[in-house]
């Protein structure tokens, strides 16, 4: 049980831990998993504070990020060895166990794995990846169409916006990372399965 | 070492086996494979040879190239039992050896995997990779940019090849094969690491 209280203290942490825009970004990520956990019988109390906490290990600064890697003893594989803002999801889950006292496994996982996604997310984790994509701050080309997705049919904007985030990183010349592609190719094949 | 004898009956049998436009495929294929072999200092009988067969069991029929993984006892993995048309490069390789005795391993290898490329590209493997794109038949955004990057930056030309599959696979709704995945960062860590 998460009391209004504690989700109060940990804003006003997650105030000081972040820039304005990160914050407001992870206020926005609350709303939007609150949201979604309403309309797909999720835990709403779980997607509100797995979306607010989703990002508070994220740092612009590269030092940062990796003196926590070390501290927590999170094991690298070798796409985050190069591209180390993947790191920000397993270090925001060992922050938000450590700073703010979650313990629960499902949301833990649903912020280690919010930027990779990964094969069998179970639904906080799908609401969750999906949050951080279409909370009302974010603004892209297709975010309206991912919004509308996103009401309809969980599963199909959860493969939208990985199409959405791998073509990006294929533009930007940084690396994929194989549990995207994994996640991908494993919502398809549900997905033709169904068919 | 390959007689030109050799070469004109498997081209005969290549016009049987092949359709009009997929014979047409393979010569440019081999032309252009032959270019890229003068240019990086390859074997030009090699890739010539490679890339005039690199399709030869390329079918329309999913049933004819189902059949022959069979006869053939090659080993799918679960991307291919999905999407089997990648299974006409290993179908390829060892009909090249069955019906025309291509014994080389570098050759048969360069037709194994001219669809999803790997890591650890050899340079023939590469230079076919990029011959079936690149062949003069071949037309589509960005093939002019791709044809002066491939005399250009031999390793540039395969990763914008790679790039160009990865975003046709996503547009398209089929699943990755994570070998190209492999492929990509693999290519782009080099590139990282030479500069």
């Amino acid at each position: 049980m998460i009391t209004i209280l504690s989700v109060e203290l940990i804003k006003q942490s997650l105030q000081q831990m972040l820039s304005p825009e990160r914050y407001r970004h992870s206020l926005g990520a609350a709303e939007a998993a609150a949201q979604l956990a309403k309309r797909y019988d999720a835990s709403v109390e779980k997607a509100q504070m797995a979306g607010l906490v989703h990002d508070c290990g994220k740092s612009p600064s590269r030092n940062i990020l990796l003196n926590r890697v070390l501290e927590f003893g999170i094991v690298m594989d070798e796409i985050e060895e190069v591209e180390s803002h993947l790191l920000h999801g397993p270090v925001s889950a060992e922050l938000a166990r450590r700073e703010f006292g979650i313990t629960d496994e499902e949301m833990l996982s649903a912020i280690r794995y919010h930027t990779t996604g990964r094969v069998w997310m179970s639904l906080l984790e799908k609401i969750v990846y999906l949050a951080d994509y279409v909370e009302p701050n974010r603004s892209f080309p297709g975010v309206d169409e991912l919004r509308e997705a996103a009401c309809r049919d969980l599963d199909g904007a959860v493969l939208r916006a990985m199409d959405l985030t791998l073509m990006h990183v294929i533009e930007r010349g940084l690396m994929i990372h194989p549990r995207t592609v994994a996640a991908r190719n494993w919502l398809l094949s549900m997905d033709k399965g169904s068919k």
